[in-house]
């Protein structure tokens, strides 16, 4: 184990330690290496930098997903970390509704339903 | 309740009047602002403009969201208000069809399904 | 010539003469099959269905390249398509302020200026 | 039947011999012509060309599809297609996995995803 | 002038006084309710809000304008914004890198140059 | 200097050994590490990956940013490296061509375009 893998995996575990095994286990059988890398890059490499702390990447990420629109598995996997850095489910409604001026309405609401899902499988509905 | 809702609101009943209460309702517990947001600019502001009949503005959105390809759910929508609106279920088939020269077969097949979906419900297939 | 090409090319001679030469040219020492199939499928097999007529498959074509955003030559070329079968200026305006709503606004106000672009050349600003 | 069908279902039954049947029962209520489209003109016209040979065609088609990351239905397709024509499950993997660097890790993801799906559907894991 | 106008014209004036007087004249003959629209929907009723203050709003709108790579003349405003809202160059320039693990490198390179424009217009460089 | 940026330097000077010192050179006074990371990340860690040679990788980037649309630059950069790596410019084309049933005829005919760009400065006009 490297230690760029280790430096990305301490992160990992306070931003997404719900997914961690799961995203091994999936990618064990096809392409290990490719979870690798997200631990080795990213999260090692991004997520660990001077600059902004995780709780504002992690909202950035959000923001982000939401506006690509092509990812909803791991729009819901930010939020939940978003979650894990202190971002509070207001904060990050809000990041999710700014989209819409961004990248329409659509985004926004997809990205909505997507917190949604995330804040009732945690009890922090309703938003306040 | 602001005249701009009240004027949104009169267009909805037009165009989408099935998935009002759905689309509030979703909203109320996370993010009640933004169906008010999707109220007040879009069907408020836009859809209630001279220079394009609502027939012509929901068929030209059907063509969009089948060209962008990241919102499926909202496609079905206005295909639905494509036909509140008077498109035919051929001149939405047209529409989405012609779409593969811009946005690629794949697109234009996911469109394709989206439509089919709508019609069955409605008992509109086959298409003629 | 294949029938399939003079078919295209006739609903070319409508929608973009203006072009025509400029598009065979420009790929004519890389890909003139690809200038070849731009007339023979999206020219002479959609454009020329039933269905829809010239002028509303033109403005389906501005609002969804307005949308996508990543073709702003092509939205350039089919703002001038949509004149040429007879959208008013303020249809195409019509049609492009919508996708704020669908794409946001950056997408719409990158479509505007392409619009003002074409309009500016054809003497057709101001848009009333 | 014209002669470009019968070319381009001679390039299907190769690439996609198990969903042509499907794919044709699919659009038959809707818009046979789409399903037609697609064989007279990528199958008949692209697939057929010299220059590159079908092997190389459907796994730069894979990654195009998974860098898109709107059409995971077909990204399958071409995924199972790319076997057809002798790609092997990792070279498939690589070219995904590949995509990470330029359309980011959450299409890389679910570009996996869609592999394991197949690979697992034919008794292709793990890949080695 | 309506108040949601004016309160959208009050954030504007902190954001981007710097392109105000050119975002209404670019739009002034051909779609002068455009520049209205993006006043009285994301300045006025987004940018407005509680639950994340000004620089935090323009961040995330940064970070998203550089995964979807459609609108670089937009991303400049908004880098421009977020400087002027107290984002430090570096902050700016770590929300930009990190969207490479979620759009791509092109997608980040094209941020950072676009980030690079901007401060080198205000001296910002070097970034330290 | 890392082995990994070592090992990542080492493919750079085969693909793209025209642009690696602009490309440090126009990072340096923003995001240096930008530069290293796709050094160490995609180059080093994915394009020294057995299961595809540099020739097939180069292709399926060249398709990737043909369909996304988004990366024109990037994208005559890695028709140079594509070139660099024995592609033929009927290979790229053929290639690019293909992303028209994908992505849609703008975007080949823009993918086009970058490919004339980069053939013309080499002298490899026309295709034959």
């Amino acid at each position: 184990m490297s230690d760029r893998f280790e430096k990305g995996m301490n992160i990992l575990k306070i931003t997404n330690k719900e997914i961690i095994e799961q995203m091994f286990d999936e990618l064990k059988d096809i392409s290990p290496d490719l979870g690798r890398f997200v631990v080795e890059f990213p999260y090692s490499e991004i997520y660990t930098r001077d600059g902004l702390d995780l709780k504002t990447r992690e909202l950035i990420t959000v923001a982000a997903l939401t506006a690509m629109g092509t990812a909803p598995t791991q729009l819901e996997h930010h939020i939940n970390a978003a979650l894990n850095v202190d971002n509070s489910p207001k904060e990050i409604v809000e990041a999710i509704m700014q989209m819409s001026a961004y990248a329409g309405f659509p985004a926004a609401i997809n990205g909505i339903n997507a917190a949604k899902n995330v804040f009732k499988e945690k009890g922090l509905l309703p938003v306040k």
